[in-house]
């Protein structure tokens, strides 16, 4: 049986992961289906009729369904899966929902936690003494929301102001504002992606799942230091360390929040809703929650999922009640980010066994399918951001990002901005290395072969620095290695421990499961380090197991992917938290079998 | 059949109402029975036995009990009337609670929201990976709360600095804090009594339930006007008012806080719950609510049931995540002081048809019993203050406050501190104008009858002050009358209107609920001026119905005591929100009937 089936929903072709329920697969094409239950079989909205070849029904389907119905070919979309290709009728929606592309070319069937309802109220009479509040509710009872204090505080005013039209509006189950005269178009959250390096902040229209604005920066927590290590021994060594890293976090969020909202003219009390996620340090750190546990063994957090959290414990600028969502962590190293990521690349829901890693100085990799997953951190190094490599530098224009030897032995690189080469970023890095383990300079076990053994064109780029021996990638001026752009033997090695840090835990993931390389479908490379990665130097160098380079797909920044569908959708957050109880956390840094394994995969 | 039973509670004689549930009967005297479901008839913990003559079992008992136990007498005490005398065996508690005498004669069983678990706590390991939260709240699962923010951000420190030996502080669902070892013996709690003119905090101890200090002292928010019309045309003169007042009525909790934990050496943290009463201005006031809806007509609360309330947002110095318990009005001029009054004075619990009225500026007047209750306000004006009477002024020292005509016709003051009368207070209005009605110097249409019609002993005291008749009460040295104590027309008058105004109400009551004055078994006078009152004066004049006088009782401060009890017993404080839907508010205002009833009730 094939991996795929296909499908058509009123007459449109779309092709599906086997497995998936209609609902799902509909919901990912983009195509609503009724539903108020969320898919839990509850509400039993969610019809769709098979115009032949109708599954057995299930239980709920005859509960649902006459035996006519039956007999025609309904069936509850969500209690349906996807077994094999089929035609099928989606009656139209009693209420018509958006759709937003979001995420691993996901579609976010928009329903986010703002609403924004329009109402006129009956003025209040002395035969009609219904208080202020009250009589709002009274037009939100399917809401059923609890109001804010501060809602009530003004809300006598507001209401006599506006001649008793006003707008309602709901986050959750909570009444964070009544509004004069009718503001419901104007609806927008934030989605962060708090990293340690880079903040990525998007601004939402909340009313379609459009992204008015995207801006990021560096992380203004770096003067303490480059890893989430560094930042929470800062806290260790000095008690103040903590509010000024808080501020810090919250002054990024900040001015990443004023430049959104300014470029797309929103203002901040029409955003009603934020989404983070982060690591589980940067979101101990944003909140102020002491990290101390995080740093040090046993990797101890302060909780998985957290209490509910305000946009302005997060510093944002927002409407003083919108609410945070905060993505929940699965452990000290598999952070809430992994959450998200888990979530926008479609983890939980696709029934293929899939290898997610993002690849950093900390390395999340997650390994299984809509049915089991596994998850574990890996302590790659800095090797991959540049940091420990003698000619390492960021991913900025000069570095060269791609190394390619061709055929006849000739080094061609590849250079950010087209400039002259500075340095080399990470994706270089694995490139060179790949490059050369591929040309026979580099031996299987890391290191640079004689001079003898190198091809005649590439010969005298193998040369010495001081005792050390290095390969010459780009000549300087004055033909002085130490002054050109060049790959040492302690760079090989660098590489070598990260990339094997990464391989173990995989490795251990797949021995957990019980699974080998070819049980695994597909390698999504999260972050933006995926993106420049050459998936064929990836599995020459071993980093990622040889599933053939086309199954290698850098998925982007699936953690602001996933900030921005808690955002879209309460379906999809609610999925997220769901994760939490699905993934199984395997800790690397106590299991004897650890360095056995590590040494097996430290080889070319 | 009497309208009280004699039962025997282990032996123990107590008297309770016709018709109350045993188990409602054993709490009022403080004899614990089990229970967890507070008398839904769902736990089946509260098994009592009669000794003999049991009554018919419920179908709950029978699914409690089997047959035999029927047959030797046990019953579910929640669901058991107390219709006969009764001898009762009640089983000893699996746990012991405590009880208080609180509110008018009535015993508490101590459960107070805030719960306080030592807990040691096993240490985190590699292998046991256990979130700091996650690892105290399993220890919690029987009060599964949810965590603040604020106990996250130093949940880390304080469980390593105390060696995972630790106090959880638990608030309803709320975990507030969590100390270093074991606190659990020092649980405090605030209620408060905010009154137009007089506020009054009581500082408990809820593990015993006893009052620690008590100190009352005139709210700070006087210079705006003495009752709560002034106050909200304050803030609709100036926008700034509103402001102030919120300020001047925190400022005065917070000056009575800072006083009652001194007087008891209790520190501000150690106060985790505050309880407050007070009229729907009062509360609308203290936490920053727009009062003006209040103020005019129709008379527009902005909420019945108020959101969550941190003790902050009050202005209290306690623990910063305490919660405020703060009493729901049912009306703009029937307020939580009167939702707290009731539970205190046990009105939602007594079968009996009982009067509660709060006599004050704004009366507020409740008529009804466990099974239904109407409720009212009076505008009775100022005159039971003294404010708008010649002579009058509060019942401080100097103050007449009570007059009697003997039957020679000699007139004896009582002065409050036993000084020279100065001045006459509410009580002693009260009591001059019925001993004057009494001896024939009043007639029944309220006006002085003529200088002939003046009994002999008393004829010298009427005479005039410029062109106004007056009854001097008092001489002054020089005998002048306009500096001596004297009552005048028109303080009659203004008498006549408040009383009138007050008999209106409960008369209006009455006919709603098809009753007559001889149906009201009781008359409660809420408040110190009830305390004050002479209980045959206030019937002479009409002010209560003619229930005779041991029937009319004066139940002090039962707003503060229903505070207290909203402290010490989360069943209590359900029994209050439960008020809420069980009384029906009558507006006066726009009745038709009003000017007739009103007209009716004039005269003495």
């Amino acid at each position: 049986m094939s991996q795929r089936v296909d499908l058509r929903f009123n007459d449109r072709p779309v092709r599906v992961p086997l497995g998936v329920t209609l609902f799902d697969a509909a919901s990912w094409n983009g195509i609503a289906i009724d539903s108020t239950c969320g898919g839990h079989g509850t509400c039993k909205k969610c019809r769709i009729r098979f115009k032949a070849d109708a599954p057995l029904p299930t239980s709920l389907d005859l509960r649902a369904y006459t035996a006519q119905e039956i007999k025609d070919g309904w069936r509850l979309a969500c209690r349906t899966p996807a077994t094999t290709d089929a035609d099928i009728e989606v009656p139209p929606l009693t209420t018509r929902p958006k759709a937003a592309t979001v995420g691993v070319g996901r579609q976010v069937i928009l329903r986010p936690a703002v609403i924004k309802r329009y109402l006129e109220l009956s003025e209040p009479t002395l035969t009609d003494q219904v208080t202020d509040l009250e009589r709002v509710l009274a037009e939100l009872a399917d809401l059923n929301p609890a109001p804010d204090l501060a809602v009530l505080r003004t809300l006598g005013g507001t209401l006599r102001r506006a001649d008793f039209k006003v707008t309602a509006v709901v986050a959750d189950e909570t009444l964070i504002a009544v509004e004069e005269g009718d503001t419901s178009g104007r609806v927008y959250g934030l989605a962060f992606d708090l990293g340690t390096t880079t903040v990525v902040a998007a601004l939402l229209d909340l009313t379609t799942g459009t992204p008015v604005a995207v801006e990021s920066m560096l992380n203004k927590q770096q003067p303490f230091g480059a890893d989430v290590i560094a930042r929470i021994s800062a806290t260790m060594l000095d008690p103040a360390a903590g509010d000024k890293l808080r501020q810090l976090a919250q002054d990024t969020l900040a001015e990443l929040s004023h430049a959104v909202l300014k470029a797309g003219g929103v203002p901040p009390e029409e955003v009603y809703e934020v989404a983070l996620a982060g690591n589980a340090t940067m979101v101990h750190l944003v909140l102020g929650i002491d990290p101390e546990p995080l740093g040090v063994a046993p990797f101890i957090m302060a909780a998985r999922l957290l209490p509910e959290v305000r946009a302005g414990d997060l510093g944002v600028p927002a409407h003083p009640q919108a609410r945070a969502v905060v993505f929940p962590a699965f452990g000290a190293y598999v952070g809430g980010d992994i959450t998200a990521g888990l979530l926008a690349s479609g983890m939980d829901r696709d029934p293929r066994v899939r290898l997610f890693i993002d690849i950093g100085t900390n390395c999340e990799i997650v390994l299984g399918g809509r049915d089991w997953l596994l998850a574990t951190a890996a302590p790659a190094g800095p090797a991959f951001e540049g940091a420990s490599i003698r000619c390492g530098m960021r991913a900025a224009d000069g570095a060269i990002e791609a190394v390619t030897i061709t055929e006849d032995g000739e080094l061609k690189l590849t250079v950010i901005g087209d400039t002259e080469p500075a340095g080399l970023c990470g994706s270089g890095l694995v490139d060179a290395v790949a490059a050369l383990v591929e040309a026979g300079v580099i031996d299987s076990s890391g290191r640079f072969v004689r001079d003898a053994d190198v091809a005649p064109g590439l010969a005298g780029r193998l040369t010495m620095i001081g005792k050390e021996r290095v390969f010459v990638l780009h000549w300087s001026a004055d033909r002085d290695p130490a002054s050109s752009v060049y790959l040492s033997q302690r760079d090989i090695r660098e590489l070598q421990f990260a990339k094997t840090a990464i391989s173990t835990g995989w490795q251990i993931l797949l021995e957990e499961a019980g699974l080998t390389t070819e049980d695994v479908k597909q390698v999504l490379l999260a972050g933006s380090f995926g993106s420049y990665l050459s998936a064929k130097s990836a599995i020459r160098i071993g980093l990622v197991p040889d599933v053939g380079p086309r199954r290698i797909v850098a998925a982007g920044n699936v953690a602001g992917e996933g900030a921005k569908m808690a955002l879209l959708s309460v379906r999809d957050r609610a999925a997220a938290l769901a994760l939490l109880e699905e993934v199984r956390y395997v800790e690397l840094s106590d299991r004897p079998d650890f360095n056995d394994r590590f040494i097996d995969q430290l080889g070319f």
